[in-house]
């Protein structure tokens, strides 16, 4: 395990509740981030608070989302605003023996700090080709590469995960003792994102189909 | 369709990019907020911004949340402070002909307010079995209810729907006319929440399989 992973964090990022849940295992923080395919970024301007949800990629210890230069997140965020990142896979219902003991299986990433523009060209291109192998693995080969003027318009940014919290739950319901004995069903209802079989449109249909196409769904 | 679908929003909730894909209406927010069983709340504390996961539900046009009195997003909220809060849900991957103009599909309704503490005993309690309701249809009657001392240390929060902004992208990939002769595959890599088969306790295994048990899974 990462040296790092046992590290003592900052206040802001100490699991505050239920501290039995906190796991600051690097592995399972990357088993996150990479599963995902969407995070949500809260950040304020001007006195407003924020919470958008956008893709994110990962390389070893940063986390990248991309946008337009002309997006409001995005310019907030370039000029070095502080925000802080959630992601989070809901894993199932936990049914209890009473109301207060439900709970929700799940592992969730929290991020703060302030995002850093990718501005060489030659990195700021492999941070998208790193995108593009998230999605489908090769398909960066096949596609027609950003031109200058689309690569122009797209800002990429990145942050470190060095400080991210990781709370992990995945246990069957705690009951009260003096519980037990109610006669309910008790257990998981598991939850989990499935990959249903790929849609073609007509623009591809004359060409054979890629082996992350094919192999896709579940 | 209602008519506050339609009104003028505010220029926070105002879509800024993208304006195509806005979809107002109403019967759209009310499937994606009771779809999904997490949202994630963006709000400020002493000049620092968080990004926080947690259960939502929904009574007609209010959508609650509830916690620990001693959280600090509980506290926060219940001071108050403004939040945004975001719902997603991702449907699919989008392949286009160029890199650029690749995407996602999905649904997501992001909602700008402040919270409002449901303090009325029999409007918390009734609050309370709506979330039962929404993990299981009939539950309520099965489990213990929330004595006093757990009802007293849950807070449950309200916050109203109305100036709802929500956005759906739902299509193929819209790729530049001269790139539609490059022989990649184009279209939709599909994602969803799938119900994966009931995990039992064994503090329930001695009970009657519930409806809502059996036919959970997919």
């Amino acid at each position: 395990m990462n040296e790092r992973a046992t590290e003592t964090l900052p206040a802001r990022t100490t699991i505050r509740r239920l501290p039995e849940k906190a796991n600051h295992d690097r592995a399972m923080l990357y088993g996150i981030v990479d599963e995902a395919y969407v995070c949500h970024i809260a950040f304020s301007v001007d006195g407003d608070t924020h919470c958008i949800p956008t893709a994110h990629w990962r390389k070893e210890d940063d986390l990248y989302i991309h946008g337009s230069n002309g997006s409001r997140m995005i310019k907030a965020l370039s000029r070095g605003t502080q925000a802080s990142i959630a992601i989070t896979l809901l894993d199932g219902l936990v049914l209890a023996k009473s109301a207060f003991n439900h709970s929700m299986n799940y592992r969730s990433a929290v991020v703060y700090g302030q995002f850093e523009i990718v501005e060489a060209a030659a990195e700021k291109q492999a941070a998208l080709d790193l995108l593009m192998d998230k999605i489908a693995a090769g398909r960066k080969h096949e596609t027609r590469p950003g031109n200058t003027k689309e690569i122009n318009a797209t800002r990429v940014l990145r942050i470190s995960l060095a400080q991210a919290a990781v709370k992990v739950s995945a246990s069957m319901p705690s009951d009260d003792e003096e519980d037990l004995g109610i006669p309910v069903w008790t257990g998981i209802l598991p939850l989990k994102t499935a990959r249903a079989a790929p849609i073609r449109c007509e623009t591809g249909a004359s060409v054979a189909v890629p082996d992350y196409v094919r192999d896709w769904a579940d």
